[in-house]
């Protein structure tokens, strides 16, 4: 993400011709090499807008319409401090059979991230995790200067549990906590409930582990399951959660963790919890608006089965998945592929070495997915049905 | 703020049936001595959306028609990560001639006096301030085990300039930072920009000062001035502001803090910044919409000065504001006649200690101000015309 503001500016390769109008004085000037798309699209508004954003795990059919219908409701309390918030917090906990002191709100769940990070590595404690994961905790960890242990993936690209718990072993006295998303971002794949236990119990019980669900309400697979019962059980496991992904509420900002309520009372110090108005009432209804989760993770995933076939159908390989993206191994560097793509209006996932020959695609709209699947076929070659380098 | 569940059940007294409608099923259960009124309302909207809401110092007009304008444009993004969000860092900038690494966003500047607390008090130091002053950075420094040294506010209510640099001196090596509120809150009184200089003349220069101008808006006294310019001379002064007072923005969440760069890098990393896509919008717009916010200026300086005009009629003293709230001197606690005014549909402010015999009112609109007056008249006896005890 360090992206200059003379490379943002200096470039000569212009996408707008390939992204439909270009608006009087707006000027597009793309570098190359400029991968962050995020920061590059973010002040012209017409690249960003017609451009097909797979690039980020959103969802892209936007905030539920009960989400909306609450949200709309709720202006009159934006001038407001103190307003009836749809009692966020108690429906959190009632969703998930906890008391309200097992809970704490994040301006999303990066915010809970980031206390978690401040809380536990306090003292230059390390986190321990794999590699590629989400890089939020990591990247605060790095920002108050503490060390990360990476652990490889395996072959088949899933989480070693074994390599977790020798390290968290050997590594007990430096550690703060344990990170473990599942499923994992960016494979999509993930730990399975005895796995998960498997790790729980092969770890100082003293050691805080926790497990980022943020990709949870899309999981199909049986051999899955939450871990926020371990929590119950009084384990130092802490669940993070978001409003981000089904209920399609990322620019709002909600997320929570559950905790064991003295895990809870270690981050509160840390916790800034500045949340909107809207974002309290979208997510209520949202939480209640079962049939609408469906709507999303029925579309979200039959439109990733439909590109995974015909991916596969090209011959490439593509990597399980039980989220609302996937990954597929391309053969060849990502780097220059996200200008391809990018240069056909298309945004999809930038690299996470050292998988930097795999494309992570989020998942769209059928519409989306079928210029998705049109740049694919003009940027890869096909290659013999089946066969996989 | 303690509020237990028993409190909030328990109460008899009902303060619905002054309210208006009473929807069925909806209890009201009041306890006489509970006066966190935002806790024991928030879940009930009848009575809060009813009530006349002068507590806590919020725009009753709401957002500006430009912000709600840009808000509801911003919709789109509500449910994306990386979006273009209105260029909100840069124009912050210009709009205070500074460039961007003079500038920190927070959700609302309660993020920025957390961060600066988290920062600045790190191993035990402390913070120097007046006592009544905005509580949300000696509520952070309580959180995080720091003490506060207090100082008297002077026998007319104003910031001891002399007193603050004595102690500063006094205390120096134990102090993290000094936090002026200039206006100050509850007072709404201000320190002239002589009295700024005075203090930051006198203190030892590497004493890090938050100024907290989050009323700047309202001032019209041209002994004040923004201490901004102290920033741009490379001081150790941090300016925070909001957009929650002229902006009407306070349920959004969106605030900053103005300060040397290296004191900004310092703070960054306890910084989240979980800002959402709508309010960046909204403030963009916000800003460049001078005649909305000179509207909001005139109602409230004109509603103030008529309230004060009609309190001071009745023999009451008020003390000089220049901010969306006034303090009346009432001559008896005021925690039993908050009930008194809640009774009759009015929310006021909280007690102050140690100013717990006046009454902090916030500014709304012409009608909000004639309820008001209207409750005052039935509280409070007339005094003889200009007496005061």
């Amino acid at each position: 993400m360090s992206l200059s503001r003379r490379s943002f500016m200096g470039g000569v390769v212009s996408t707008l011709g390939y992204l439909g109008v270009r608006p009087p004085g707006l000027q597009a000037q793309v570098s190359p090499d400029n991968l962050d798309l995020d920061q590059a699209m973010r002040q012209r508004i017409v690249d960003y807008d017609e451009a097909v954003k797979l690039s980020s795990n959103e969802n892209s059919w936007g905030p539920l319409e009960s989400s909306m219908k609450s949200m709309n409701s709720a202006w009159k309390y934006s001038n407001r401090y103190g307003y009836p918030d749809a009692n966020v917090l108690q429906k959190i906990a009632e969703h998930h059979g906890v008391t309200t002191d097992h809970v704490l709100l994040g301006a999303g769940s990066g915010e809970i991230l980031g206390v978690i990070g401040l809380t536990f590595l306090e003292g230059g404690k390390k986190v321990l995790g794999v590699e590629p994961t989400f890089n939020s905790v990591f990247a605060r960890a790095a920002r108050i200067k503490s060390d990360v242990i990476r652990l490889s993936l395996d072959k088949d690209y899933s989480q070693n549990i074994d390599a977790f718990v020798e390290a968290a072993q050997r590594h007990y006295r430096e550690l703060g906590f344990i990170y473990l998303c599942n499923p994992n971002n960016p494979t999509g794949m993930i730990v399975s409930k005895d796995d998960v236990k498997r790790l729980l119990d092969g770890i100082p019980e003293d050691l805080p582990v926790l497990i980022d669900e943020a990709y949870h309400d899309f999981v199909r697979d049986r051999s899955y399951a939450t871990s926020i019962p371990y929590v119950l059980e009084g384990r130092r496991v802490m669940i993070t959660r978001t409003f981000s992904k089904i209920f399609g509420l990322a620019g709002m900002r909600l997320g929570y963790a559950i905790a064991p309520p003295d895990v809870i009372n270690q981050m509160r110090p840390h916790s800034i919890a500045s949340i909107n108005a809207l974002v309290k009432w979208g997510a209520v209804a949202g939480l209640q608006d079962t049939s609408g989760q469906d709507w999303v993770r029925t579309k979200t995933i039959t439109n990733r089965e439909q590109a995974m076939a015909d991916i596969r159908s090209l011959g490439y390989e593509v990597l399980p998945s039980e989220t609302n993206f996937f990954m597929v191994s391309i053969h060849r560097e990502i780097r220059p592929v996200i200008q391809e793509f990018r240069k056909r209006g298309v945004l999809v996932g930038r690299p996470f070495p050292p998988m930097t020959k795999h494309m992570r695609v989020s998942v769209g709209t059928e519409t989306e997915m079928a210029q998705f699947m049109s740049a694919f076929r003009e940027i890869f070659p096909q290659l013999n049905a089946g066969a996989d380098a």
